[in-house]
C-alpha cells in the first residue's frame, strides 16, 4: 500500500494552498500539453481518473462529454472536497489503494492520471490492469514527477564552482524508495527511470503514442513565472499510450 | 552536413585507440544490451549499419547469416580500415552523410545504427528514410549518447558542497548543437532530448519496442572497470523500434 500522506492532516493543509488545488485545472500549468493528449471529444465516453484528488479532471471531462466518469483515490480528505461540488450522478468517487485496485475489463475508453504513479509500489500491475480495463482503441494519459526529480539524493538546485545552477543528478539509476521533504517532512516516494515508465507500458501490451519531457517553453514563460529553473531539469513527465491491436504486415 | 571529425588525424590517432576500436564489440560494454535487442536470427537477413565505423557489426552480422550487409560512413578513414579485413563481397560499403543519405525503399530486414545519430543534424530526415527502408515488420536498433551527458554546459562530474559526486546537469530541454572537447576540442554533437528520440520515432510511424538506459549493473560493475559513475548518469540511450503495422481492434 502507498503511503496516504494525503490524509495527514499537517500535508493537507499546506497542500490545499497550491495553486492547482486553489484554481483547479488552470493552477497547473502542464495541463494544457497534458489536455492535448487527451481525446479531442470525449462524448460518450466512459473516464477513469486514477488519483483523481479534488476531482477537477473528472468534472472537465463530464463537461467534454463523458457519459461515465470514475474518480479514484486512496485520500479521504480528498474524496471529501471532491464530493462537496454539485453533485453529478455520471462522476462516482472510490476510495481505493491504486497497489491493490482492481478494474473491471473491458470498460473504459480513456484512462487517466496526474501526479499520482510516483507514489505506488506496484505500477506494473496496476498498469496491467489499466491495459484491460480499458477497451480496444483505448487510450490512457498520464503524469508522473519527471524521473530527474525524483533521482538526486538532494533534490535541490545548486550552484558549481562557476556560481552556474545546476541540478544535482545522482544515481539515477537506482531505482526504488526515497524518502523526500515536499512540503511536510518524510514523503516517500518511488524513483523510476524514464526508460521503466517506458518499458512498463510496452511490456503490458500499450503502444508508446506520445511523450513529453514537460517544462514551458522559452515563450511560455512569462506566463509561468517561478518556472524558469525548470528548463535546466524538467518537472513532469507526460506520456500518452495506445491500446492497439497489432499486426505484422504481411503476416 | 555532419562534422566529420573523424577524418582529423589528430582525432582519429586517438579514436583508434580505444577499447572498442582495438579489441571490437567486446571492447565495446553496451554491446551485449544492444545485441539482445537484434533479431535472435539474421538468417537471410538483409542488414544496414548506418555510421559503421570499421564494420566489426557489419561482419559480425554477416557471422550471424545475414546474406547482405551495408556498411555506411562518412569518414574514409574509418571505411579504409573495413576495407582492410578479409574481403566479403556481401558486405559493401558505402561513404556517405547520414544528414542526406538516401536509401532504397523496402529494402532490409534490419536497420542499425551505433554512437552515430547524436552527431546528426537531420535526425527525422534520416529516421524516415530508415522507416521506408524496412520491410514491413522489420527492426531498427540503434544507440545515442545519452541526453543526460549531452545536456550539460559541462559535461564532467563535480562535488557537490558535502563533497558527493554528482553530475551538473545543465539546461536539458534546450536543444541544438552543443561543441564538446572530446579526444581533441572542438567535436560537435547535437543535443536532443529522450523524448525528442522517441517523438521522432513514433512520427516516422515506428513502434517503440524497447528502451535501455544503459550502464553496467551493480552485477556487472566488477567486469567493467571505470564505469562506476555511470549509475549516477547513464552513458548511453538503447532503443529498438518495429516497423509493424497498426490497425485498431474492431475497425
Amino acid at each position: 500500500m502507498a503511503q496516504n500522506i494525503y490524509d495527514s492532516e499537517e500535508f493537507f493543509k499546506e497542500y490545499i494552498q497550491l495553486p492547482r488545488q486553489v484554481i483547479g485545472l488552470d493552477g497547473a500549468p502542464e495541463w494544457p500539453a497534458l489536455r492535448s493528449m487527451l481525446p479531442a471529444s470525449l462524448t460518450g465516453a466512459k473516464f477513469l481518473d486514477l488519483g483523481c484528488g479534488f476531482g477537477w479532471v473528472c468534472r472537465w471531462a463530464r463537461e467534454k462529454g463523458a457519459v461515465q466518469v470514475r474518480g479514484v483515490d486512496l485520500s479521504e480528505n480528498m474524496l471529501a472536497k471532491a464530493r462537496k461540488f454539485p453533485a453529478d450522478e455520471r462522476i462516482t468517487y472510490l476510495r481505493a489503494d491504486l497497489d491493490s485496485l482492481e478494474l473491471p475489463p473491458n470498460t473504459y475508453d480513456v484512462a487517466f492520471s496526474s501526479l499520482t504513479f510516483h507514489y505506488l509500489k506496484d505500477l506494473p500491475r496496476l498498469v496491467a490492469q489499466v491495459y484491460q480495463t480499458l477497451v480496444a482503441g483505448g487510450t490512457f494519459v498520464f503524469s508522473v514527477e519527471h524521473p530527474l526529480w525524483t533521482a538526486p539524493r538532494n533534490p535541490n538546485f545548486i550552484e558549481d564552482s562557476e556560481g552556474h545552477t545546476v541540478w544535482p543528478l545522482d544515481k539515477y539509476l537506482d531505482e526504488g524508495e526515497i524518502l523526500t521533504n515536499w512540503l511536510v517532512d518524510g514523503v516517500i516516494k518511488q524513483h523510476r527511470t524514464l526508460a521503466t515508465y517506458i518499458n512498463i507500458l510496452i511490456e503490458a501490451g500499450f503502444t508508446l503514442s506520445a511523450i513529453d519531457e514537460w517544462a514551458p517553453s522559452e515563450e511560455e514563460m512569462p506566463a509561468n513565472p517561478g518556472w524558469e529553473k525548470s528548463r535546466i531539469r524538467p518537472p513532469f513527465l507526460l506520456m500518452k499510450a495506445s491500446k492497439l491491436v497489432l499486426q505484422k504486415a504481411g503476416t
